[in-house]
């Protein structure tokens, strides 16, 4: 079956595909595409997503309703699995058959979307959720983990968050594109197939936004970018660094709000994804593969986790702010897990009972021999 | 036994004691207290608490460590509770026999305290944790739940927590206090006894400093008091409001970020607990009570819940700043908890399935008579 369109970039492949109900499907491989099975869908129909944004005015942020998630009168088996290509044409999933690595496509129940329309008149500051929400298929394989994937396939993950902020960036509707993994049961996943999400936004965030503007500040006060001083600082000390590839670290950082906290970064000021080059962007996949082997080791068990890509806000050049990964472990012991109480959802302050040079010498110590 | 003061106020009694370990006691309660055995600490070693502030350089907040938890030699029979009135002297709890409603007493294990001492050299930023954290028992019934209080009890606890900010407001070194309370094994509770805590910092945190921030240019805007035209616009549709007492109601705001959130106010604007008149504390208590009970009634189970009071920080007076209650239900469905993923913490936003007015008609509809 022919995509609609499809390129080569260097090692890499990517086709696109329109589904049964309307939605883009691009498939992304190390090897050329080839897709043996129809382009499903779960159902034919077009999902008719009205999303709404409401200002919350005393945190100054939006709040996204997505009330659409009626009319899912789909119903089904038990063991079925909307990630994995489909084996039986009565019960289509998201995924053909096929050669490929990664896949993305338009959520089916998003939170936001680029159709949305002007909602009814609704309480003060109500509008249209505008924006985008997609999921990430990181393997074929249902019961592997990001972990699992090869250091060139996490290399093409990486390439593919790239590519897909180019293309909101490309459009002069999306300011700031995050794309997140949440893993495990303890934090409410249900789909165990390894999958992550990229919500994109029609303005700046309030995470993003403060991102940026503190680095900002501190270009302007220092003269230096605020990753060069961060990573100085950090290799100067040592105590923190959990892995060292040159090009890209891992760090717990200082000021960890999780105890296990990581981030992966690279050793230059970059503010996108986009901006890596091939051997940096190597490294950064080597280093990552690297944090999430050692969170799931440090206590025999799959570590729960949010994994967050932070990029520069997209409404102009912003080489100030730090790509950054940040990894946020839900257990701070065996079998005790973080939870975001009081302080940290009342006051906006975490606490947290290990100082990150502690916890960053127990990542560096975990044997990976046995993973 | 005697007290070190005594006071009564209105229809209402305190008292203070000093543990064996050296940390404050106060007993309040609506009949004049009498205590009836030696003040218990379940340990007579003063805990050497050292917490630790650092500077979080990307989110512009301070991040607390507590690293001092090592040293807990104490270990408890499996039925064991620390908050219900000791009962056998070889097993000392966190409080004495006797008549009161409520008590008070400094946390053993305190993420921040008013004696921290200044931290050896670290990372850039770091700080003594200076502020105080208190635990509140709300009741001497272990297996009670704060809605089962009686109005004149619950009235008596925003006393309490009125009390407790006006004494961190007398000195010079609290500048914003947090009082909470965190309900349900699904957030981590592992002590079930009714009880919240109180959290009191030496600056203004993130999520009060945008409130007032908010709520001051609002007032500058309009020439009104953000509570005013919001209590006006919710009286005005009617379509949010849970209960009206007149002098207090509570609302499912139209910017919920939990589906069921549901806030308590006093009707007019009023910055801090302590202002209330007895009448207006009375009708807030009661509006609360009917809160709690909704959420008990609403899928027939104990709601896990967040709790948090929202007062005006403390180093100026801040009259623009709107006195409320927020709770926080975790349960978006039965059986269906709200986790915090990677929109709401990586960007910043909430997601939310329901439209704030469909879960006040809900919240509404509920029979009270079976709770």
């Amino acid at each position: 079956m022919a995509g609609m369109t499809s390129t080569t970039t260097g090692h890499t492949h990517q086709q696109e595909f329109k589904k049964p109900d309307g939605r883009a499907l691009t498939l992304y491989g190390l090897q050329p595409i080839v897709v043996t099975s129809e382009i499903p869908s779960p159902s034919p129909e077009a999902v008719d997503a009205r999303p709404v944004m409401r200002w919350h005015p005393l945190r100054g942020e939006w709040v996204m309703y997505a009330a659409h998630r009626l009319g899912r009168t789909f119903l089904p088996p038990p063991e079925y699995n909307p990630l994995a290509p489909t084996s039986d044409p009565e019960h289509p999933t998201e995924l053909p058959r096929g050669t490929y690595d990664l896949a993305v496509f338009a959520n089916r129940f998003p939170s936001l979307t680029l159709e949305a329309p002007e909602p009814p008149p609704g309480p003060a500051h109500t509008r249209a959720g505008v924006g985008a929400c997609e999921v990430v298929v990181f393997s074929q394989n249902a019961a592997g983990r990001l972990s699992d994937l090869s250091d060139a396939q996490i290399s093409l993950l990486l390439l593919v968050w790239a590519d897909r902020t180019s293309r909101f960036a490309s459009g002069d509707v999306i300011k700031s594109v995050l794309a997140f993994e949440n893993r495990g049961v303890e934090v409410g996943v249900t789909l165990h197939h390894p999958h992550g999400q990229i919500y994109a936004y029609d303005h700046v965030p309030p995470v993003a936004g403060r991102m940026l503007d503190l680095a900002q500040q501190h270009q302007a006060e220092t003269g230096h970018a605020w990753i060069s001083d961060f990573v100085a600082a950090e290799r100067a000390s040592g105590e923190r660094i959990v892995r060292d590839e040159g090009l890209s670290l891992s760090v717990v950082p200082p000021f960890a709000r999780y105890t296990y906290e990581t981030w992966i970064l690279p050793a230059r000021p970059v503010s996108l994804l986009s901006e890596l080059t091939d051997d940096e962007r190597d490294a950064f996949a080597r280093v990552l593969k690297d944090a999430l082997l050692r969170l799931d080791a440090l206590f025999g068990v799959r570590m729960p986790y949010l994994l967050t890509v932070h990029q520069a806000p997209l409404d102009a050049a912003h080489p100030e702010f730090p790509l950054h990964i940040e990894l946020y472990p839900y257990l701070r012991a065996p079998g005790r897990m973080k939870y975001l109480a009081g302080t940290e959802q009342g006051s906006g302050e975490f606490a947290n009972d290990k100082f990150p040079e502690v916890a960053a010498a127990e990542l560096r110590e975990v044997n990976l021999d046995h993973v």
